[in-house]
């Protein structure tokens, strides 16, 4: 099948974005993307939007976003999947131009999650599991994880200095991207004794939401070949669902979603696990980076805990993971962190993360969970 | 390109369905098109959702309703693009089968209206304007749509009984239709009678929120022939936007993204306006269904009226216009009436519509609007 080509990436600033309206940071992306490309905005055929609705005033979200961006007449679509709203919506572009419908078509992750009050968002935060049979017990996304991490901890002996040992990393990458939500390096001293949120996390253990915007611009092989020259291949596509209720899954200790949709993804691409040298993975929770690891088998299952606590997912280590900063240090705007996630490996394809560059990088990916792991998406992208 | 084929048809009763959780309504829908289709569950690829997910108490709507039909681990995605959701959830799952990344994919829309309190509704529609310049003033859904019909009346003449006689035949339709939210004829004499909501606009110009669920199963040609014998063709498929905001339209008298979207669904599928037997148009309000005439090409602008009152969209006449009801006869279930359309063009085509079948009906279209007119997906389809 025909392949589709990254021409072009812009990326925000994550944090509170008061001086911005949503279609403002969704223009902050897409006019870097533009710029980054090189190409004119009458070149797009089309955009996808990928964002939560319901975290904004302004309804019909997409439409407000085409109109600032300066698209029409040409088609928008969003598309919401929790957390992976971003993937999903690379997802449909990706199918779009290889049907052949679109040539080139802007990929635009926006969220503003400071609109709304704080017991707005608790409201909206709160209903994320299965309502009718387990959101009315209590289970919050810091439950959810929280559960998973007591699970690893029982079977694996996995401990909760591990799971901080994510954060230290993550928080040392992100230290050094202009565009993350928390600039600074923390200590294991002071991760430790942050406050306690759901046993056995702190607040060190959790993403924080912020606002922010991040833009691809997509192009089939022939139109990229004319455009541009700095292309990254979007060759590995997988996604993957699981129940929503997690009293119907096999295990808590990895997510079957990812599972399922790296082993689509390398199968399309065709490579191996240990064929990634760069990384994004869906920390939204330290748990969850240590489960991304197993699921993604760039380590046994059970061995993730280990894996981090011997710098392996470190830069010179087997896989770098989250050397932008991931959820935890960048922050998690829940539409944008997909598109986030493309752009950093796009740029570390590219040669061009600067002190946070992962030498050589040749084969990279993004893992991009929805809500608690009802569904991941799984992208395989190459230099060449 | 490949063509892409409909091999399964299903739809729910809209209404105030205090009866269903939306998951369940999907259901209803879905299992009705997998017995139509004849196929197992199994044999399903990925599934599509369109719905606005801000109308359900349930958060990541997309994954519970996976789960519900039985279709983990394989793929989902929900788009939303408010009224026009169903419609771009068929487009995006059409653009997967001629990516050939899948070979069948369910198309469900559902939504459950009631689920909210009247005032958290009344305040999301509210918002459906541009919130920054436009809602501040008031400018709801009717009113928005009664500039449109003062407008119309004021450049072209048409008056308000011809508007009225849009809803005269949608309820007339609508009455044989056991799926609709109102299956009762009305006369011209009550129609005019109604209280008034927004000049010239009495109750019987507007449509009515409805709960309810549709799903269409498409497939690649080759599959299609292997599984199906009732097969309908998705041959056109045109997507296109305007402003959100009125201030920055050409004029209020038709949608521009209307014109265009048929303009792209006509090239594509290689017809003309007066090819078309049998259309589903967006009468959200009596004067969308005659600027529907006019931005399709059925009439030349501004006849619309006239079209309407020489009875030119009865069966029988020109072009079938909403022999099913319509948004106003069958209810608005607002993700779902764009499956709603491809369902009813699907049944006209394969000649199963009983007492409202349009004879011989050979070529259909879908005119499916989001918001205000901010998108407009139409759809092509042929018998064979």
């Amino acid at each position: 099948m025909a392949r589709v080509v990254i021409i072009g990436i812009g990326h925000g600033v994550f944090g509170r974005r008061s001086d911005a309206t949503v279609q403002e940071l969704a223009f902050e992306a897409f006019r870097a993307a533009i710029e980054d490309a090189g190409i004119e905005r009458d070149l797009i055929d089309a955009s996808v939007i990928g964002s939560v609705p319901e975290y904004h005033k302004q309804r019909s979200l997409s439409g407000v976003v085409q109109e600032y961006l300066g698209l029409n007449p040409k088609p928008v679509w969003l598309t919401e999947v929790a957390c992976a709203s971003g993937s999903a919506a690379i997802r449909t572009a990706w199918m779009s131009i290889k049907a052949g419908v679109h040539k080139v078509v802007a990929v635009v992750g926006c969220q503003k999650m400071t609109e709304l009050t704080t017991p707005e968002i608790l409201a909206l935060m709160g209903r994320v599991g299965e309502v009718q049979w387990e959101s009315i017990f209590g289970t919050t996304f810091p439950a959810y994880y929280a559960m998973f991490a007591q699970r690893h901890m029982h079977e694996f002996g996995t401990t909760h200095e591990q799971m901080l040992q994510v954060a230290v990393k993550n928080h040392h990458y992100g230290s050094m991207n202009p565009c993350a939500l928390f600039q600074k390096e923390i200590t294991m001293e002071k991760a430790l004794a942050s406050e306690l949120v759901a046993t056995p996390f702190n607040v060190y253990d959790c993403c924080a939401n912020a606002d922010g915007a991040a833009c691809v611009i997509l192009a089939d092989e022939a139109t990229a070949k004319k455009l541009s020259k700095k292309t990254v291949w979007l060759d590995g596509m997988g996604a993957a669902t699981a129940s929503m209720s997690v009293l119907r899954r096999p295990d808590l200790v990895g997510l079957p979603s990812a599972q399922e949709a790296a082993r689509v993804a390398y199968a399309m691409a065709g490579v191996k696990a240990d064929d990634i040298n760069v990384a994004e993975v869906h920390d939204c929770f330290t748990i969850a980076e240590i489960m991304a690891y197993e699921d993604l088998g760039f380590c046994k299952r059970g061995e993730g805990g280990k894996f981090i606590e011997e710098r392996r997912t470190y830069i010179g280590g087997k896989v770098a993971v989250n050397v932008d900063g991931g959820l935890k240090s960048k922050g998690h705007p829940i539409g944008s962190t997909g598109v986030s996630m493309t752009v950093e490996i796009a740029k570390q394809l590219r040669g061009e993360a600067g002190e946070r560059q992962v030498p050589g990088a040749g084969v990279g990916l993004t893992h991009n969970v929805g809500g608690i792991g009802q569904y991941t998406f799984v992208q395989v992208l190459r230099r060449e």
